[in-house]
C-alpha cells in the first residue's frame, strides 16, 4: 500500500472523497485505503458505502480496523482520538 | 446474539454506552454488539476503543461490518444512512 493509494477523510463534502476513490480505481488501482479520525469516521463509512452501492459495484470492503491515536497539541498537551482504516478492493 | 447483548449507540455521552458494555461483560456476557447509524458511528468506535483500552483489557474487536440502511420518513420519503456493527468478545 503506497501513500498514493490512501485517501484521508476530513471535513469536506462526502462526494469529494467518493470522487477521489472512483478516480483512483478507474485509473487502474485495485486497492484503496480510507483513513479517518474522530468525527470524520462516520464520513469514511459513508464514502465506502456510496462507492460500492452507487459507483463501482465490484468493490468489496476487505478489512476494517479501528485504533486509538494520541494527538499532541501545541502546548504539549495530549489527547486520544479514535481512528478507522477501511480497505476497499476491486 | 440475543437482543440483550446489543448496545445501540445514540446521542448520549460516550461514557453512558461504555458503562452499559462494561456492566454486561462483568455480569458474565462474553460477547456484546455495538450498533450505530449516521453520526453516531464515530461514537461507537470511541466506545469500543475506551472499553478495551481503559476498562477490560482482554476484550477484542472480533468483527466490524458496515452497511447502508433505508430510513422511511413520516411522509413516505426515504433516505439512506450508513450503519456499523462492532462485535466485542472477551
Amino acid at each position: 500500500m503506497t501513500e498514493e493509494n490512501i485517501v484521508y477523510i476530513g471535513n469536506k463534502p462526502v462526494m469529494n472523497y467518493v470522487l477521489a476513490v472512483v478516480t483512483q480505481m478507474n485509473s487502474g488501482v485495485d486497492e484503496v485505503m480510507l483513513k479517518a479520525r474522530g468525527r470524520a469516521i462516520s464520513r469514511a463509512v459513508d464514502v465506502a458505502e456510496i462507492v460500492r452501492n452507487r459507483f463501482i459495484s465490484d468493490v468489496d470492503v476487505s478489512s476494517i480496523e479501528i485504533s486509538t491515536e494520541e494527538i499532541v497539541g501545541n502546548e504539549g498537551t495530549s489527547s486520544n482520538v479514535s481512528a478507522i482504516e477501511i480497505k476497499l478492493n476491486k
